[in-house]
């Protein structure tokens, strides 16, 4: 389904090349301060980059169509539209016999039927993220009013990793700067090239982003089921192209021993802190007041300019395929943004859940 | 909270060291087998494992309150109690004092206060994943239904790794065999000597479960947000010590190219499959008919021999904590069937959320 | 909040005199013809009739942002957006000083603060119906598939009641013929008459709404709590006004013997029936096949043109309000759509959840 | 299904004539005194009383499973069993074939097939009651906390009615010495006579149930779909034998003008109130400080002595029915605390979506 969220409630609507993509935001505080700047500087972040990223335009203006009033939400759920301007259609046609590899087309079809909108991606495209981007500039903007503060950037594009602690300061200064939204111009130089090289050879590459939140409080999170870790990791697993998520240590936990994986207790001034932080910020599926760290992976682009077998669905033969126009050979760098987008989101909604944000403002 | 699942829905209830543990389990289709000695057999696989494991020893007797007339299901829940009997919690008061470093003991204490039972972990014990086991045994007859099967195993515990691609078969009979829940003998002792060279440093060791299902219907999950892998990854993220999940590629996903990570589609028969399966048998969040594959890490035990160092709440001084007993020095072995069920649980859910599964029985 | 529905799920946005209002509608079967002519049939029910009801015309244009290729649903989320044009907000500004009688102005201010949208009403106004019966008109198409039919229609407004037993046809022909909504000719004169009394002295009167379901089939509801009158009667008071809801015999059960009041079943040629209806279709929050049915008791319109006493809340005294402008002396004759869509959408809901609609198309 | 509420959420189970019902309460703050004494007199009032009540004789002993540690609550779920002693399912078996006028055995079967439990009404049984009264002291305990006060009694029974304004401190005190849980000695013997001349023939009756909550702050309700009056409805109607429900003026408001009916806002020392309570404490679907009054219709007693028709439904054939045994030939009197727990239960999930109540302790 297409809402997710307890007290802070995003419901999704729209395809690629349909009329329009949007959401609706329940349960946002009356008189939060509705930032549109802020939301299209988010939205900026998200778009394709000359050089690395697919030529569709879309000029994502957000239009605010109810919950705000004089600049102010109103309590009433707010509806964000985006309009699809730049949407050729007639390329998708052959998909609905022909599935693409790595894309939705043949569960989508399988699944909802031939009314099923396939154009563009339909409602599996990666462009249904802008809407959560914009959500999450109001979502960061309530956040702010509590402290928490977060960030997102390419940790690695291809072979090229970044091996650095970084701080959130210089990740959110430094990756708007270079276009793969590394937190080192340097590697971002790197990255770039990477993805250039691959796009030469009409192939696409993957990578990992990372994400810091600082200065949450002690006590997010609802468990048994209701994690910290697991309703991000839902949200997360919502974006196209994600094939997993760890938190703190991670897949790196495996080859730990206790004594080493374990964060030590330890005062800081009169606080309580960890000298580590294998956790990732989350004992018991609750924040621990450590910074909030995971790890994403997304895979390399499905769509490649190389030439690809398929099915035709309707003839039951194995055909050739060419996805013809350009696409990003990586969409890491648009992606960084949206996880940042909806792991703020779900903290909005856990932070009300908690207490720890007065959802009547 | 301490419910999940829409139209199969699993409630929590118990603590460690309290009277009991256990669930109360809602949408059973009516006229379901019951079978308590299949569900005896799946908690005998979470059992501790003389030498290897804590000797805390429950029978972990399932006692069924409510839902079932005759060994069938009538449709009305099914309350699953689970007596504490070997419980002592004389050792856990100090701990009110002085967190153990990676528990939940920190957290829970300032999110719930001085009230919340934290004897023997509480309700953030291992302990609590027992009533999910019993679950699973009844999802994975229901699932029985149509075909689907599931099975884990540890893929790795410490520095041994399974690099073998395995057959469910195998992986269902090896794995009961071995008290490491390998899924090869050989390696099963292997990873028995990992662990108990840790133990015998009063240290423990993480690894890796990996979980594989066969034989789903092209279509399940419901995207935008009930994904196939968010919904599993939430449920996943519940059990004590998982630091991260991964689908198909998982993280090896970001070193790939795009023409090698896409699944060709290929005609097999009649039938429409991909030649292989980075994609861990979802695409766009819906299962594509091929295996669902996953892997999912567990840190090492928080709880170990050694000495540590942690923080007087009370004093707010900086002490040395030496947790007393002996305790599981790896808990991979006994989270496989806990994986095993938590997946079966939500693609009960999810199958009957798509139709596929009839809750009327 | 602004959600509602667990598989066919209704999101309401917009405000009174916002830019629009509209809804997302999420769980649309794939292929349902969405037919904007039936759309505005619909809507023209709920329209103000020259005579007795407000002079602020709105054309009720419903636009489609999202969910329909070629006439059809795509089974992606449906948005519905209606303009506002008919607006002037200034009469408004008063009431947040001086709460109005019988609305929400003062507990809306309260809860929400001064950011809260009151102007017409605001997210509290009668028009918020408006996209709920458009989401109805969607929800009587796919009912009809399984043969379900609905109607509701003014059993009472003021002091003239509807004593008779009245068909569905007879029901849907008759009240589209009449202003008042009612289901006989004569009866609806005497209706309006009393409308326009009552208009004429400054005054306002309620009435009545019974709304009847056909051809249901056993065993829709969910007990023990999502049974089939609770679903409903929660959807219901969410439409402004609604003070009351009875099933069946309702209140009138009170004065009844069992052996009256107990349905006798009996065959029907090879179907079992009852021979009386007192139950109103439900037995044990489930349909037991007979019509469902139900009254619905809606208040007089709490905007009159009398001299009202109300208090000031910035000087915290007591003042004279006088309402401006003219409003609906009755709003149960608008009120009839508005049952019968929220009925509808409610059962859809559950015969998705019961099995009896296929989501998927 | 059987689970309700968000933040403080019930999980029902069990049946009339299984081991025992049960229910699971989520959401206690912790650190909640769990009064077992207050808990047992609230039972006490929903047993069949002597002479016009069923001789089926239940201790109603409340276990607490979990949740509970030292006399106060942990903030982990809180299960309470209560054990099924004088069951008696041999007169049921019949019934499978020819189902009982004005009883879920019809739909039961027809909605989850011969599994169901049917025996002692299942889980359609007046019994399982008991565990929401249970959870219903707890409910009152936490609004305790804020204020909040609940009564309900009997306003009505067959042809005596109550036409007085009754006081909460009268309702509690007077209800408890009556065993028709009327407001008045005098009423109450009235009531009785009613009930027992029914009886006597072989007959029920049914009546009305008035619940009056005090003290509410402004601001309880979830507009637009979580309306107070909506989210109590839904749980009402879960009782068996529920009709009807009305908030304030209820269906009389149909007759009344809007100038009768508004109620005037006023200055009551420093507080703003209204001179009369028409909305019954509810305006917009948000308390406004006024006391909260509904009543609720329970429909005669189903099961009577006298010989009814039915169906038998293996030979299709038309039947006479005779219910042995006695059966209380009116539930109005036992469903008085099960309406003031629902009401509670409600309140609570309320007070605490709207941070009224912290969840936290």
């Amino acid at each position: 389904m297409n809402s997710i969220g307890t007290l802070f409630r995003i419901t999704l609507f729209g395809s690629s090349h349909g009329t329009c993509i949007g959401c609706v935001i329940d349960g946002i505080p009356p008189g939060t301060i509705i930032d549109e700047v802020a939301m299209a500087e988010d939205l900026a972040l998200r778009k394709p980059i000359t050089g690395i990223g697919t030529p569709r335009k879309e000029d994502d203006m957000v239009q605010i169509l109810s919950g705000v009033v004089g600049g102010r939400s109103s309590g009433s759920p707010l509806t964000i539209v985006i309009r699809n301007k730049n949407t050729d259609s007639s390329a998708y046609e052959k998909f609905r016999d022909v599935p693409r590899p790595g894309h939705a087309d043949f569960t989508a079809l399988l699944k909802y039927g031939t009314d099923v909108d396939i154009r563009g991606g339909g409602q599996f495209s990666g462009r249904m993220t802008a809407p959560l981007v914009a959500a999450g500039t109001i979502a960061k903007e309530i956040l702010k009013g509590i402290g928490i503060r977060t960030g997102a950037y390419s940790l690695a594009i291809g072979r090229i990793s970044d091996e650095e602690e970084r701080v959130l300061d210089d990740i959110l200064q430094i990756r708007s700067l270079n276009p793969t939204r590394a937190a080192d111009a340097m590697l971002g130089t790197c990255m770039e090239e990477e993805i250039l090289t691959a796009a030469q050879e009409g192939d696409s590459v993957g990578g990992i982003i990372k994400c810091v939140c600082e200065n949450l409080p002690i006590g997010i999170g609802e468990p048994f089921f209701d994690t910290l870790e697991g309703e991000i990791s839902k949200m997360i697993f919502s974006i196209p192209g994600v094939k997993g998520i760890e938190f703190g240590s991670g897949f790196a936990a495996a080859l730990m021993r206790g004594s080493v994986h374990n964060d030590t207790f330890a005062l800081h001034g009169d606080k309580i802190v960890t000298l580590t932080n294998n956790a990732g910020g989350v004992l018991g599926g609750i924040s621990n007041g450590m910074p909030l760290e995971m790890r994403v992976c997304i895979k390399p682009t499905a769509s490649i300019g190389k030439i690809q077998h398929s099915v035709s669905m309707c003839d039951m033969k194995q055909v050739e395929l060419q996805i013809g126009g350009r696409h990003d050979p990586c969409i890491v760098p648009r992606a960084v943004p949206v996880v940042e987008a909806t792991v703020a989101i779900t903290l909005v909604d856990l932070c009300m859940r908690g207490g720890f944000i007065d959802g009547k403002g």
